[in-house]
Protein backbone atom coordinates (compact mmCIF):
# COMPACT_ATOMS: atom_id res chain seq x y z
CA UNK A 1 0.00 0.00 0.00
CA UNK A 2 0.76 3.89 -0.93
CA UNK A 3 0.10 6.68 1.26
CA UNK A 4 0.07 10.04 -0.30
CA UNK A 5 -0.60 12.64 2.13
CA UNK A 6 -1.61 15.78 -0.32
CA UNK A 7 -1.73 19.14 0.93
CA UNK A 8 -4.26 21.54 1.20
CA UNK A 9 -2.72 24.65 -0.11
CA UNK A 10 -4.06 26.62 -3.35
CA UNK A 11 -1.11 25.31 -5.20
CA UNK A 12 -1.57 21.84 -4.95
CA UNK A 13 -2.12 20.37 -8.39
CA UNK A 14 -4.95 17.87 -7.70
CA UNK A 15 -5.55 16.97 -11.34
CA UNK A 16 -2.07 15.74 -11.60
CA UNK A 17 -2.26 13.73 -8.53
CA UNK A 18 -5.44 12.07 -9.35
CA UNK A 19 -4.15 11.46 -13.16
CA UNK A 20 -0.96 10.29 -11.63
CA UNK A 21 -2.28 7.65 -8.99
CA UNK A 22 -4.74 7.08 -12.00
CA UNK A 23 -2.06 5.49 -13.80
CA UNK A 24 0.41 3.89 -11.78
CA UNK A 25 3.10 1.66 -13.19
CA UNK A 26 2.53 -1.01 -11.71
CA UNK A 27 -0.45 -0.70 -10.17
CA UNK A 28 -0.60 -0.59 -6.63
CA UNK A 29 -3.50 0.03 -3.92
CA UNK A 30 -2.72 3.60 -2.12
CA UNK A 31 -4.85 5.52 0.04
CA UNK A 32 -4.67 9.57 -0.23
CA UNK A 33 -5.05 11.52 3.09
CA UNK A 34 -5.92 15.45 1.83
CA UNK A 35 -6.35 18.69 3.25
CA UNK A 36 -8.24 21.79 2.59
CA UNK A 37 -7.06 24.50 4.57
CA UNK A 38 -6.95 27.51 1.91
CA UNK A 39 -10.72 25.95 0.71
CA UNK A 40 -11.82 26.35 4.31
CA UNK A 41 -10.51 30.05 4.78
CA UNK A 42 -12.21 31.12 1.86
CA UNK A 43 -15.29 29.06 2.68
CA UNK A 44 -15.47 30.34 6.31
CA UNK A 45 -14.80 34.05 5.24
CA UNK A 46 -17.86 33.98 2.89
CA UNK A 47 -20.30 32.39 5.77
CA UNK A 48 -19.37 34.99 8.00
CA UNK A 49 -16.82 33.28 10.40
CA UNK A 50 -13.52 33.47 9.53
CA UNK A 51 -10.87 31.61 11.61
CA UNK A 52 -9.99 32.56 15.00
CA UNK A 53 -6.68 32.15 16.39
CA UNK A 54 -5.83 32.26 19.96
CA UNK A 55 -2.38 32.55 21.63
CA UNK A 56 -1.93 30.29 24.42
CA UNK A 57 -0.15 31.17 27.73
CA UNK A 58 2.99 29.59 26.36
CA UNK A 59 3.49 31.59 23.19
CA UNK A 60 1.81 28.83 20.93
CA UNK A 61 -0.84 30.10 18.27
CA UNK A 62 -3.65 27.94 17.21
CA UNK A 63 -6.73 28.11 15.19
CA UNK A 64 -9.61 27.74 17.48
CA UNK A 65 -11.80 24.60 16.69
CA UNK A 66 -15.50 26.27 17.57
CA UNK A 67 -18.49 25.02 16.32
CA UNK A 68 -18.68 26.95 13.44
CA UNK A 69 -15.02 26.34 12.61
CA UNK A 70 -15.90 22.33 12.14
CA UNK A 71 -19.21 23.36 10.25
CA UNK A 72 -16.90 25.01 7.75
CA UNK A 73 -14.22 22.10 7.84
CA UNK A 74 -17.73 20.02 7.01
CA UNK A 75 -18.10 21.84 4.10
CA UNK A 76 -14.64 22.53 2.74
CA UNK A 77 -12.78 19.52 3.72
CA UNK A 78 -15.16 16.59 3.94
CA UNK A 79 -17.81 17.77 1.29
CA UNK A 80 -16.45 19.95 -1.25
CA UNK A 81 -12.93 19.07 -2.08
CA UNK A 82 -13.26 15.08 -0.53
CA UNK A 83 -16.08 14.72 -3.14
CA UNK A 84 -14.52 16.94 -5.72
CA UNK A 85 -11.41 14.88 -5.17
CA UNK A 86 -13.21 11.67 -5.56
CA UNK A 87 -15.04 12.59 -8.23
CA UNK A 88 -11.66 13.12 -10.46
CA UNK A 89 -10.66 9.68 -9.39
CA UNK A 90 -14.32 8.35 -10.54
CA UNK A 91 -13.38 10.07 -13.83
CA UNK A 92 -10.31 8.76 -13.50
CA UNK A 93 -11.76 5.15 -13.28
CA UNK A 94 -10.67 4.74 -9.77
CA UNK A 95 -13.08 3.66 -7.34
CA UNK A 96 -13.05 5.85 -4.57
CA UNK A 97 -14.13 6.27 -1.14
CA UNK A 98 -14.14 9.25 0.18
CA UNK A 99 -14.39 9.27 4.18
CA UNK A 100 -13.94 11.36 7.27
CA UNK A 101 -12.43 10.36 10.34
CA UNK A 102 -16.20 10.47 11.92
CA UNK A 103 -17.54 7.77 9.50
CA UNK A 104 -16.76 4.15 10.63
CA UNK A 105 -14.99 5.72 13.36
CA UNK A 106 -11.97 5.21 10.75
CA UNK A 107 -9.40 7.68 12.53
CA UNK A 108 -10.09 7.30 16.30
CA UNK A 109 -8.78 10.45 18.74
CA UNK A 110 -8.71 11.75 21.82
CA UNK A 111 -10.01 15.68 22.49
CA UNK A 112 -7.41 18.01 23.89
CA UNK A 113 -8.29 19.34 27.74
CA UNK A 114 -8.46 22.79 26.47
CA UNK A 115 -5.47 25.91 25.95
CA UNK A 116 -4.61 28.03 28.51
CA UNK A 117 -5.00 31.85 27.60
CA UNK A 118 -4.95 35.26 28.75
CA UNK A 119 -8.02 37.31 28.67
CA UNK A 120 -6.69 40.64 30.08
CA UNK A 121 -5.37 39.65 33.67
CA UNK A 122 -7.02 36.13 33.86
CA UNK A 123 -6.48 32.54 33.01
CA UNK A 124 -8.77 30.99 31.23
CA UNK A 125 -8.92 27.28 29.68
CA UNK A 126 -10.68 27.51 26.04
CA UNK A 127 -11.53 24.47 25.51
CA UNK A 128 -12.62 23.53 21.17
CA UNK A 129 -13.26 20.73 19.06
CA UNK A 130 -9.62 19.62 18.50
CA UNK A 131 -7.48 16.86 19.24
CA UNK A 132 -4.92 14.27 18.28
CA UNK A 133 -5.57 10.49 17.17
CA UNK A 134 -4.58 7.63 18.79
CA UNK A 135 -5.63 4.64 16.13
CA UNK A 136 -7.30 4.42 13.18
CA UNK A 137 -10.13 1.62 11.95
CA UNK A 138 -7.54 -0.38 10.14
CA UNK A 139 -10.27 -3.11 9.73
CA UNK A 140 -12.41 -0.72 7.59
CA UNK A 141 -9.58 0.57 5.93
CA UNK A 142 -8.35 -3.27 5.02
CA UNK A 143 -11.66 -4.19 3.79
CA UNK A 144 -12.42 -1.55 1.48
CA UNK A 145 -8.46 -1.93 -0.05
CA UNK A 146 -9.25 -5.46 -0.29
CA UNK A 147 -12.62 -5.35 -1.99
CA UNK A 148 -10.92 -2.87 -4.52
CA UNK A 149 -11.57 0.85 -2.76
CA UNK A 150 -9.44 3.03 -2.61
CA UNK A 151 -9.76 5.40 0.69
CA UNK A 152 -9.83 9.31 0.53
CA UNK A 153 -9.56 10.79 3.65
CA UNK A 154 -10.13 14.25 5.56
CA UNK A 155 -10.70 15.74 8.64
CA UNK A 156 -12.56 15.94 11.04
CA UNK A 157 -11.90 12.93 13.27
CA UNK A 158 -13.80 11.14 16.04
CA UNK A 159 -13.33 11.71 19.54
CA UNK A 160 -13.88 9.03 22.44
CA UNK A 161 -17.43 10.33 22.67
CA UNK A 162 -18.55 10.31 19.17
CA UNK A 163 -18.06 14.27 18.32
CA UNK A 164 -16.09 15.61 15.29
CA UNK A 165 -12.78 17.50 16.54
CA UNK A 166 -10.43 18.83 13.90
CA UNK A 167 -6.90 17.14 13.73
CA UNK A 168 -3.52 17.58 12.13
CA UNK A 169 -2.76 15.31 8.91
CA UNK A 170 0.50 14.44 10.02
CA UNK A 171 -0.92 12.66 13.20
CA UNK A 172 -3.58 11.11 11.00
CA UNK A 173 -0.87 9.67 9.00
CA UNK A 174 0.91 8.26 11.70
CA UNK A 175 -1.86 6.63 13.34
CA UNK A 176 -2.82 5.31 9.72
CA UNK A 177 0.72 4.03 9.42
CA UNK A 178 0.97 2.27 12.55
CA UNK A 179 -1.82 0.27 11.48
CA UNK A 180 -0.88 -0.65 7.66
CA UNK A 181 2.77 -0.41 8.01
CA UNK A 182 2.71 0.81 4.09
CA UNK A 183 6.03 0.15 1.79
CA UNK A 184 6.17 4.33 1.13
CA UNK A 185 4.92 7.52 2.07
CA UNK A 186 4.12 10.66 0.04
CA UNK A 187 3.49 13.72 1.26
CA UNK A 188 3.17 16.50 -1.47
CA UNK A 189 3.29 19.75 -0.43
CA UNK A 190 3.41 23.39 -1.86
CA UNK A 191 7.83 23.44 -2.32
CA UNK A 192 9.76 21.49 -3.77
CA UNK A 193 10.53 19.32 -0.74
CA UNK A 194 12.07 19.78 2.79
CA UNK A 195 13.89 23.36 2.50
CA UNK A 196 16.93 23.79 4.40
CA UNK A 197 16.01 27.82 4.66
CA UNK A 198 12.28 27.93 4.43
CA UNK A 199 12.15 30.91 2.71
CA UNK A 200 14.67 29.85 -0.37
CA UNK A 201 12.85 26.97 -2.85
CA UNK A 202 16.66 26.11 -4.28
CA UNK A 203 17.66 24.79 -0.80
CA UNK A 204 15.95 21.57 -1.62
CA UNK A 205 17.86 18.44 0.51
CA UNK A 206 17.40 15.14 -1.29
CA UNK A 207 17.44 13.17 1.85
CA UNK A 208 17.65 13.40 5.28
CA UNK A 209 18.43 10.81 7.57
CA UNK A 210 16.29 9.73 10.43
CA UNK A 211 19.73 10.80 12.44
CA UNK A 212 19.25 14.24 10.97
CA UNK A 213 15.84 14.70 11.47
CA UNK A 214 15.98 14.33 15.25
CA UNK A 215 19.07 16.84 15.36
CA UNK A 216 16.72 19.12 13.16
CA UNK A 217 13.95 18.83 14.99
CA UNK A 218 15.81 19.74 18.04
CA UNK A 219 16.96 23.01 16.46
CA UNK A 220 13.65 24.09 15.24
CA UNK A 221 10.52 25.89 16.41
CA UNK A 222 6.60 26.46 15.57
CA UNK A 223 5.30 24.20 12.78
CA UNK A 224 8.86 23.09 11.62
CA UNK A 225 9.07 21.63 14.52
CA UNK A 226 5.88 19.80 14.59
CA UNK A 227 6.20 18.64 11.19
CA UNK A 228 9.64 17.48 12.24
CA UNK A 229 7.94 15.46 15.51
CA UNK A 230 5.38 14.07 13.52
CA UNK A 231 7.82 12.77 10.80
CA UNK A 232 10.59 10.90 13.47
CA UNK A 233 7.46 9.47 15.30
CA UNK A 234 6.67 8.49 11.40
CA UNK A 235 9.62 5.97 11.27
CA UNK A 236 8.99 5.01 15.12
CA UNK A 237 5.37 3.39 13.59
CA UNK A 238 7.72 1.79 11.09
CA UNK A 239 7.82 4.15 7.54
CA UNK A 240 10.28 2.60 5.67
CA UNK A 241 10.35 5.07 2.99
CA UNK A 242 8.67 9.12 3.06
CA UNK A 243 9.13 11.44 0.18
CA UNK A 244 8.39 15.07 0.30
CA UNK A 245 7.81 16.17 -2.76
CA UNK A 246 6.36 19.13 -5.04
CA UNK A 247 2.38 19.12 -5.03
CA UNK A 248 2.20 21.86 -7.29
CA UNK A 249 4.30 20.35 -10.86
CA UNK A 250 2.61 18.64 -13.85
CA UNK A 251 3.10 15.30 -12.10
CA UNK A 252 3.34 15.31 -8.47
CA UNK A 253 3.53 11.83 -7.67
CA UNK A 254 5.76 10.50 -10.62
CA UNK A 255 8.06 12.65 -9.91
CA UNK A 256 8.01 11.91 -6.68
CA UNK A 257 8.16 8.46 -6.99
CA UNK A 258 11.28 9.18 -9.56
CA UNK A 259 13.44 10.75 -6.98
CA UNK A 260 12.46 14.35 -6.92
CA UNK A 261 11.87 16.43 -3.41
CA UNK A 262 13.29 15.09 -0.17
CA UNK A 263 13.59 11.36 0.64
CA UNK A 264 13.29 11.02 4.45
CA UNK A 265 14.96 7.38 6.28
CA UNK B 1 -32.96 -3.61 6.62
CA UNK B 2 -35.17 -1.09 7.10
CA UNK B 3 -34.66 2.00 4.86
CA UNK B 4 -34.92 5.47 6.62
CA UNK B 5 -35.40 8.68 4.11
CA UNK B 6 -35.23 11.68 6.16
CA UNK B 7 -36.88 14.72 4.50
CA UNK B 8 -34.27 17.78 3.75
CA UNK B 9 -36.72 20.33 5.44
CA UNK B 10 -35.99 22.08 8.67
CA UNK B 11 -38.18 21.09 10.67
CA UNK B 12 -37.15 17.58 10.64
CA UNK B 13 -36.42 16.37 13.79
CA UNK B 14 -32.48 15.25 13.10
CA UNK B 15 -31.54 14.44 16.96
CA UNK B 16 -34.99 12.19 17.48
CA UNK B 17 -34.50 10.05 14.10
CA UNK B 18 -31.00 9.53 15.33
CA UNK B 19 -32.13 8.18 18.60
CA UNK B 20 -35.28 6.09 17.77
CA UNK B 21 -32.99 4.56 15.02
CA UNK B 22 -29.95 3.71 17.77
CA UNK B 23 -32.50 2.53 20.30
CA UNK B 24 -34.44 0.03 17.94
CA UNK B 25 -36.13 -2.91 19.36
CA UNK B 26 -35.64 -5.43 18.57
CA UNK B 27 -32.51 -4.89 17.04
CA UNK B 28 -32.17 -4.60 12.74
CA UNK B 29 -29.51 -2.94 10.72
CA UNK B 30 -31.10 -0.27 8.34
CA UNK B 31 -29.84 2.42 6.66
CA UNK B 32 -29.94 6.37 5.83
CA UNK B 33 -30.97 8.74 2.96
CA UNK B 34 -31.23 12.03 3.62
CA UNK B 35 -32.19 15.36 2.46
CA UNK B 36 -30.70 18.78 3.01
CA UNK B 37 -32.38 21.26 1.35
CA UNK B 38 -33.04 23.76 3.57
CA UNK B 39 -29.70 23.96 4.41
CA UNK B 40 -28.46 23.84 0.91
CA UNK B 41 -30.49 27.10 0.21
CA UNK B 42 -29.49 28.56 3.05
CA UNK B 43 -25.22 28.22 1.85
CA UNK B 44 -25.54 28.91 -1.50
CA UNK B 45 -27.72 32.14 -0.62
CA UNK B 46 -24.47 33.12 1.86
CA UNK B 47 -22.01 31.72 -0.93
CA UNK B 48 -23.69 34.39 -3.24
CA UNK B 49 -24.65 31.90 -5.41
CA UNK B 50 -28.83 31.18 -4.90
CA UNK B 51 -30.09 28.29 -6.59
CA UNK B 52 -31.32 29.20 -10.15
CA UNK B 53 -34.86 27.81 -11.12
CA UNK B 54 -35.38 27.34 -14.62
CA UNK B 55 -39.01 26.76 -16.85
CA UNK B 56 -39.19 24.07 -19.53
CA UNK B 57 -40.87 24.75 -22.81
CA UNK B 58 -43.26 22.07 -21.52
CA UNK B 59 -44.05 24.12 -18.22
CA UNK B 60 -41.94 21.93 -15.85
CA UNK B 61 -39.92 24.18 -12.98
CA UNK B 62 -36.04 22.68 -11.94
CA UNK B 63 -33.76 23.60 -9.95
CA UNK B 64 -30.55 24.24 -12.32
CA UNK B 65 -27.73 22.13 -10.82
CA UNK B 66 -25.15 23.82 -12.22
CA UNK B 67 -20.98 23.55 -11.15
CA UNK B 68 -22.11 26.50 -8.28
CA UNK B 69 -25.04 24.36 -7.58
CA UNK B 70 -23.45 20.75 -6.83
CA UNK B 71 -20.48 22.92 -5.04
CA UNK B 72 -23.40 23.83 -2.41
CA UNK B 73 -24.78 20.60 -2.22
CA UNK B 74 -21.12 18.93 -1.95
CA UNK B 75 -21.05 21.88 1.15
CA UNK B 76 -24.10 21.33 2.94
CA UNK B 77 -25.38 17.99 1.37
CA UNK B 78 -22.33 15.33 1.73
CA UNK B 79 -20.65 17.79 3.75
CA UNK B 80 -22.18 20.02 6.62
CA UNK B 81 -25.76 17.61 6.81
CA UNK B 82 -24.21 13.74 6.35
CA UNK B 83 -21.71 14.30 8.76
CA UNK B 84 -23.15 15.90 11.58
CA UNK B 85 -25.82 13.17 11.08
CA UNK B 86 -23.33 10.75 11.44
CA UNK B 87 -21.43 12.25 14.45
CA UNK B 88 -24.88 12.15 16.04
CA UNK B 89 -25.04 8.30 15.16
CA UNK B 90 -21.54 8.23 16.26
CA UNK B 91 -21.86 9.79 19.50
CA UNK B 92 -25.31 7.46 19.75
CA UNK B 93 -23.36 4.66 19.64
CA UNK B 94 -24.33 3.54 15.85
CA UNK B 95 -20.70 3.21 13.41
CA UNK B 96 -22.46 4.99 10.93
CA UNK B 97 -20.67 5.55 7.50
CA UNK B 98 -21.70 8.55 5.61
CA UNK B 99 -21.57 8.56 1.85
CA UNK B 100 -22.44 10.03 -1.27
CA UNK B 101 -23.38 8.29 -4.54
CA UNK B 102 -19.83 8.81 -5.80
CA UNK B 103 -18.36 6.98 -3.01
CA UNK B 104 -17.51 3.51 -4.43
CA UNK B 105 -20.17 4.14 -7.22
CA UNK B 106 -22.92 3.21 -4.51
CA UNK B 107 -25.62 5.33 -6.70
CA UNK B 108 -25.03 5.12 -10.74
CA UNK B 109 -27.02 7.29 -12.76
CA UNK B 110 -27.62 8.99 -15.68
CA UNK B 111 -27.30 12.32 -16.79
CA UNK B 112 -29.90 14.33 -18.12
CA UNK B 113 -30.00 15.20 -21.83
CA UNK B 114 -30.64 18.84 -21.13
CA UNK B 115 -33.88 21.18 -20.61
CA UNK B 116 -35.33 22.90 -23.38
CA UNK B 117 -36.28 26.26 -22.28
CA UNK B 118 -37.18 29.25 -23.75
CA UNK B 119 -34.59 32.53 -24.12
CA UNK B 120 -36.11 35.47 -25.74
CA UNK B 121 -37.49 33.42 -29.29
CA UNK B 122 -35.22 31.13 -29.56
CA UNK B 123 -35.35 27.13 -28.05
CA UNK B 124 -32.13 26.56 -26.37
CA UNK B 125 -30.70 23.03 -24.30
CA UNK B 126 -29.88 23.54 -21.17
CA UNK B 127 -27.48 20.71 -20.16
CA UNK B 128 -27.13 20.49 -16.22
CA UNK B 129 -25.45 18.07 -13.67
CA UNK B 130 -28.52 16.44 -12.69
CA UNK B 131 -29.97 13.02 -13.91
CA UNK B 132 -31.43 9.62 -12.72
CA UNK B 133 -30.13 6.99 -10.86
CA UNK B 134 -29.48 3.82 -12.56
CA UNK B 135 -28.62 0.96 -9.66
CA UNK B 136 -27.13 0.56 -6.81
CA UNK B 137 -23.69 -0.81 -5.57
CA UNK B 138 -25.12 -3.51 -3.50
CA UNK B 139 -22.18 -5.27 -2.80
CA UNK B 140 -20.52 -2.79 -0.88
CA UNK B 141 -23.76 -1.65 1.00
CA UNK B 142 -24.07 -5.10 1.76
CA UNK B 143 -20.15 -5.22 2.45
CA UNK B 144 -20.91 -2.32 4.76
CA UNK B 145 -24.07 -3.79 7.08
CA UNK B 146 -22.46 -7.05 7.03
CA UNK B 147 -19.62 -5.43 8.66
CA UNK B 148 -21.44 -3.86 11.18
CA UNK B 149 -21.64 -0.67 9.58
CA UNK B 150 -24.72 1.70 9.02
CA UNK B 151 -24.66 3.24 5.91
CA UNK B 152 -25.95 7.22 5.51
CA UNK B 153 -26.33 7.95 2.00
CA UNK B 154 -26.90 11.84 0.28
CA UNK B 155 -26.82 13.30 -2.84
CA UNK B 156 -25.08 13.49 -5.35
CA UNK B 157 -24.88 10.46 -7.13
CA UNK B 158 -22.43 9.74 -10.04
CA UNK B 159 -23.27 9.43 -13.73
CA UNK B 160 -21.89 7.29 -16.60
CA UNK B 161 -18.45 9.51 -16.63
CA UNK B 162 -17.60 9.65 -13.24
CA UNK B 163 -19.45 12.87 -12.76
CA UNK B 164 -21.33 14.50 -10.15
CA UNK B 165 -24.75 14.69 -10.30
CA UNK B 166 -28.14 15.86 -8.64
CA UNK B 167 -30.73 13.41 -8.24
CA UNK B 168 -34.06 12.68 -6.26
CA UNK B 169 -33.89 10.82 -3.42
CA UNK B 170 -37.27 8.97 -4.15
CA UNK B 171 -35.73 7.63 -7.51
CA UNK B 172 -32.66 7.06 -5.24
CA UNK B 173 -34.79 5.00 -2.70
CA UNK B 174 -35.96 3.23 -5.60
CA UNK B 175 -32.58 2.07 -6.93
CA UNK B 176 -31.69 1.18 -3.47
CA UNK B 177 -35.01 -1.20 -2.96
CA UNK B 178 -34.36 -2.65 -6.20
CA UNK B 179 -31.37 -4.09 -5.00
CA UNK B 180 -31.71 -4.67 -1.24
CA UNK B 181 -35.13 -5.95 -0.92
CA UNK B 182 -35.76 -4.72 2.57
CA UNK B 183 -38.87 -5.07 4.17
CA UNK B 184 -40.16 -1.38 5.58
CA UNK B 185 -39.19 1.50 4.52
CA UNK B 186 -39.96 4.36 6.19
CA UNK B 187 -40.26 8.15 4.75
CA UNK B 188 -40.26 11.13 7.19
CA UNK B 189 -41.35 14.19 6.27
CA UNK B 190 -42.33 17.52 7.35
CA UNK B 191 -46.51 16.49 7.75
CA UNK B 192 -48.08 13.70 9.87
CA UNK B 193 -48.25 12.01 6.78
CA UNK B 194 -49.84 11.64 3.15
CA UNK B 195 -52.75 14.32 3.10
CA UNK B 196 -55.56 13.86 0.75
CA UNK B 197 -55.56 17.75 1.07
CA UNK B 198 -51.79 19.07 0.68
CA UNK B 199 -52.79 22.45 2.72
CA UNK B 200 -54.60 20.14 5.63
CA UNK B 201 -52.44 18.76 7.62
CA UNK B 202 -55.65 17.32 9.38
CA UNK B 203 -56.76 15.36 6.49
CA UNK B 204 -53.69 12.42 6.75
CA UNK B 205 -55.09 9.21 4.42
CA UNK B 206 -53.97 6.25 7.22
CA UNK B 207 -54.12 3.68 4.26
CA UNK B 208 -53.08 4.22 0.69
CA UNK B 209 -53.85 1.60 -1.43
CA UNK B 210 -51.90 0.29 -4.37
CA UNK B 211 -54.93 0.83 -6.98
CA UNK B 212 -55.74 3.88 -4.86
CA UNK B 213 -51.93 4.88 -5.50
CA UNK B 214 -52.35 5.04 -9.19
CA UNK B 215 -55.19 6.78 -9.24
CA UNK B 216 -54.38 9.25 -7.02
CA UNK B 217 -51.01 9.15 -9.32
CA UNK B 218 -52.91 9.62 -12.60
CA UNK B 219 -55.42 11.88 -11.01
CA UNK B 220 -51.91 14.45 -9.55
CA UNK B 221 -49.44 17.03 -11.01
CA UNK B 222 -46.19 18.27 -10.63
CA UNK B 223 -44.23 17.38 -6.89
CA UNK B 224 -46.72 15.26 -6.12
CA UNK B 225 -47.42 13.60 -9.02
CA UNK B 226 -43.57 12.35 -8.78
CA UNK B 227 -43.84 11.67 -5.24
CA UNK B 228 -46.91 8.99 -6.46
CA UNK B 229 -44.88 7.83 -9.07
CA UNK B 230 -41.93 6.93 -7.48
CA UNK B 231 -44.18 5.01 -4.88
CA UNK B 232 -45.96 3.38 -7.60
CA UNK B 233 -42.58 2.01 -8.95
CA UNK B 234 -40.99 1.57 -5.05
CA UNK B 235 -43.80 -1.61 -4.88
CA UNK B 236 -42.92 -2.74 -8.43
CA UNK B 237 -38.59 -2.51 -6.69
CA UNK B 238 -40.46 -5.23 -4.28
CA UNK B 239 -41.22 -3.01 -1.53
CA UNK B 240 -43.87 -4.89 1.23
CA UNK B 241 -44.44 -1.63 3.88
CA UNK B 242 -43.83 1.69 3.24
CA UNK B 243 -44.54 4.37 5.77
CA UNK B 244 -44.81 8.34 5.46
CA UNK B 245 -44.54 9.91 8.71
CA UNK B 246 -43.85 12.99 10.44
CA UNK B 247 -40.16 13.60 10.75
CA UNK B 248 -40.73 17.05 13.00
CA UNK B 249 -42.34 15.29 16.13
CA UNK B 250 -40.32 13.84 19.07
CA UNK B 251 -39.87 9.99 18.19
CA UNK B 252 -40.12 10.14 14.11
CA UNK B 253 -39.33 6.74 13.55
CA UNK B 254 -40.68 5.27 16.56
CA UNK B 255 -43.96 6.76 16.20
CA UNK B 256 -43.66 5.63 12.25
CA UNK B 257 -43.13 1.84 13.33
CA UNK B 258 -46.17 2.42 16.07
CA UNK B 259 -48.57 2.97 13.03
CA UNK B 260 -48.19 6.75 12.93
CA UNK B 261 -48.21 8.15 9.71
CA UNK B 262 -49.62 6.81 5.89
CA UNK B 263 -49.14 2.96 5.62
CA UNK B 264 -48.83 2.30 1.65
CA UNK B 265 -49.31 -0.99 -0.09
Amino acid sequence: VLIVKVGGGAGINIEGVVNDLATLEPKEPFLVVHGANALRDDVAEKLGTPKEVVTSVSGYDSVLSDENAIDAILMSYSGLRNKRLVELFQRAGVNAVGLTGLDGRIIQGRRNKGIRVKEGSKTLIKRDFSGKPVSANVDLLTLLIDNGYTPVLAIPIVDENGFAINSENDDIINVIQAGLKADRIIQLIEAPGFLDDASDESSVIARLSRAELVSREEASSGRIKRKLLALNKLFQEGAANVIIADGRVEHPVRDALDGHGTIVG
